[in-house]
């Protein structure tokens, strides 16, 4: 559909969009990290939007920045839009900005449309969701559902500078984290670029996100002897890398059929293997592998280790090696999206005439947390080739906009559903 | 047999062993690097031994000590016998040493025997065997085959010395290093801990080399694209990490048909294995890998190159990733040892009552080299658990004399058969 069908102003978001990716390192574009005095500019530059278009901007105690636009009806609580404004280093000019833009856009429609909403409206920009440099992701959406412990505050980053103390040099308050944490949101939803294929190889228009899935993270050790290569006869060998091979291809099979069973999104890689001694006249006496595994099922999660552990296992014992360990490092759960809210996107998005996809999100994102405190739902747009967290990620102008309409469309539509419930409640 | 009743002094053979294991970094034992103030000290003490013995000591041209004996017909030319007494970084108190200390035990018997051989007799101790700080191995054995050439002196090690100002530093002269190529050997022996379990496990008390193998390396690269490893679906992926561990296996696979085929000795390693990005969340982009393939016949060398060339082709295409490169990165030929000295060893040994077997040596010596220019052969001694280039190794006291003895008894048949040949000739 043409942008100028939309019922928003596409120039004007995409202007936001270009104008956050000025705002980079120099050096290695595009580079915005979180705590970084860059980010503080971005910051300053979205306060400033945030403020032209009517709304109420503060930071919370977790380091959020929220505009906000109260609503006729203030006991009615929030509808809740936003994404984050920092970057991975050498990122992209969409991954989280994108989002960030469309939400300050809809505030905008809607001003200009002169839509006045019984519920309050908050556009977030939340703190930190890419890892940072103090080691956590999702910072501000894990303040404002709970989730952010003192152990994590106390985490350290560059010159030894506690995550607490960087919270603070942002504007957040981590004495009074609690008061960061929400309880007056009805309903929250993000757009994001999808970061994937599945809606550039369709030519559709706008994903609408069932779960995010959930990483199990699993390290395994596998332990033989590192002899002479040129000395030790074959069958005389306890090759640590032979047996980790084999559970490489054993984590690419296993991966492979639960992604092919369906309907559950699955997937599996290993991505860090490391052989010692690493000389090439040795055999390797020792074999270090990180498994993530990713699913939006936590059953699934259960029957892929299960697997893993038993093909490991008898890959250790076929060429005469230890398992020394396998462990879980992380194991995080699926977050399912609202089944009420994806059906009102999918609408929104067929009053607009747009196509769109039910797809799961394979990466993680400020909504997982969401979903903890309220109803919570996800738009992904189209991005060029999924590439992402790369300087060539690339969303068209058009792309946005729609999926930002479809928001917007949404947040109107929430707006009635949640007061038609109070009103019946 | 009991040490007492071999035809040299055991005790006088293990106690020059150990006082050369004295001579070590203290930190570190077993070190004594080529080249370092300590590997002097080391020759120091092998000089004042062998002139004890009645040998003319000097260090020839390519850095190589040696202690001549002269025989009664100096037309006859020479025997040689010797090893290396430099050692890995943490190294053992036998690998090379074992060799040098039975060279010099073997001149000593021969004084003490009264024997005067037709021959002349030098124990050798060449230069820097072990891959020395200047990326060259077999320093001395190259200088006294020819072997070494002026690309090699110019390579660099600590602070920037030239190989060739390191080895003027050690008493040889770059200058005239032709002086050092000999063509007055007639025969040439040397005695090595196995490095491997084929003597220990047969409870056999020599071994009878019957080639050195040829070490071919082969670098594989393969690239696939370092996707997301939560937004890339399993259908979509191009892990180069996959390809790379099925070509671990193949290559696994292949070495174990080749060396269970005989008769010919073949190994085959994946000792290096890298991974880039390296990253948990990232699917593998590029795998590089170092495969180091060993044996004492050529062709098979070929057969198995083709076959892993073939191989690592179809796991690329299984695995939508390119094999970037398939490189021989070194290529160096077996080395025969001479069947008539072969036979001579067995002989002695069978004299002697010893119980011998024939096998291939799986590293190199500096006995490969020898071969170019004499028939040339070695005896191998039991080493505990085949355990080499570490501290632990170990051989005993009386495998060693063992071994020597054995050495011993052949050069007296040599000075015997090759006077014969001369005289016939």
């Amino acid at each position: 559909m043409p942008a100028a069908a939309l019922p928003l102003d596409a120039d004007r978001l995409w202007a936001d969009v270009m104008a956050l990716a000025d705002i980079t390192e120099p050096g290695r574009p595009y580079t915005r990290r979180s705590f970084s005095p860059l980010f503080l500019k971005g910051r300053a530059f979205l306060a400033e939007r945030l403020a032209e278009a009517g709304l109420k901007v503060r930071t919370d105690a977790a380091g959020n920045l929220i505009g906000r636009r109260d609503g006729r009806l203030p006991a009615r609580g929030i509808i809740a839009v936003g994404s984050h404004s920092d970057t991975v280093p050498s990122g992209g000019r969409f991954d989280g900005i994108a989002g960030v833009a469309a939400a300050l856009e809809i505030a905008r429609a809607l001003r200009d449309g002169g839509v006045q909403l019984e519920h309050g409206l908050e556009v977030i920009d939340f703190l930190a969701e890419e890892p940072s440099d103090y080691g956590l992701s999702c910072v501000g959406s894990r303040g404002m559902t709970g989730a952010l412990d003192a152990a994590m505050l106390d985490m350290t980053g560059p010159g030894g500078e506690t995550l607490g103390a960087a919270l603070r040099r942002v504007g957040g308050d981590p004495d009074r984290l609690a008061s960061a944490h929400r309880d007056d949101v009805g309903a929250f939803l993000e757009l994001h670029i999808e970061q994937g294929t599945v809606l550039e190889a369709g030519a559709l228009d706008v994903g609408v996100v069932t779960a995010i899935v959930g990483i199990r993270r699993i390290e395994i050790v596998f332990e033989g002897a590192a002899d002479h290569a040129g000395t030790t006869p074959m069958k005389a060998r306890r090759d640590a890398l032979v047996a980790a091979a084999d559970t490489v291809l054993s984590v690419r099979r296993i991966a492979e059929q639960l992604a092919a069973a369906g309907p559950d999104y699955f997937v599996a890689t290993v991505g860090i293997l490391g052989v010692e001694p690493g000389a090439a006249n040795t055999v390797p006496g020792r074999c270090r592998l990180v498994i993530d595994a990713r699913t939006t099922n936590p059953a699934l999660t259960q029957r892929f280790a299960d697997a893993v552990e038993r093909a490991s296992a008898t890959h250790a014992a076929e060429f005469a090696v230890v398992r020394a360990s396998f462990d879980v490092l992380s194991d995080g759960p699926p977050a399912a999206c609202d089944p009420a809210l994806r059906a009102m996107l999918h609408d929104s998005a067929a009053k607009l005439g747009l196509g769109t996809a039910d797809l799961a999100s394979g990466a993680g994102h400020d909504t997982a947390f969401m979903t903890r405190i309220c109803p919570s739902a996800m738009v992904f747009v189209p991005c060029r080739h999924g590439k992402s967290h790369a300087p060539e990620e690339w969303a068209d102008r058009e792309a946005i906009a729609a999926g930002a309409a479809v928001m917007l469309e949404t947040v109107k539509a929430l707006d009635r559903s949640l007061s038609r419930a109070a009103r019946a409640g």
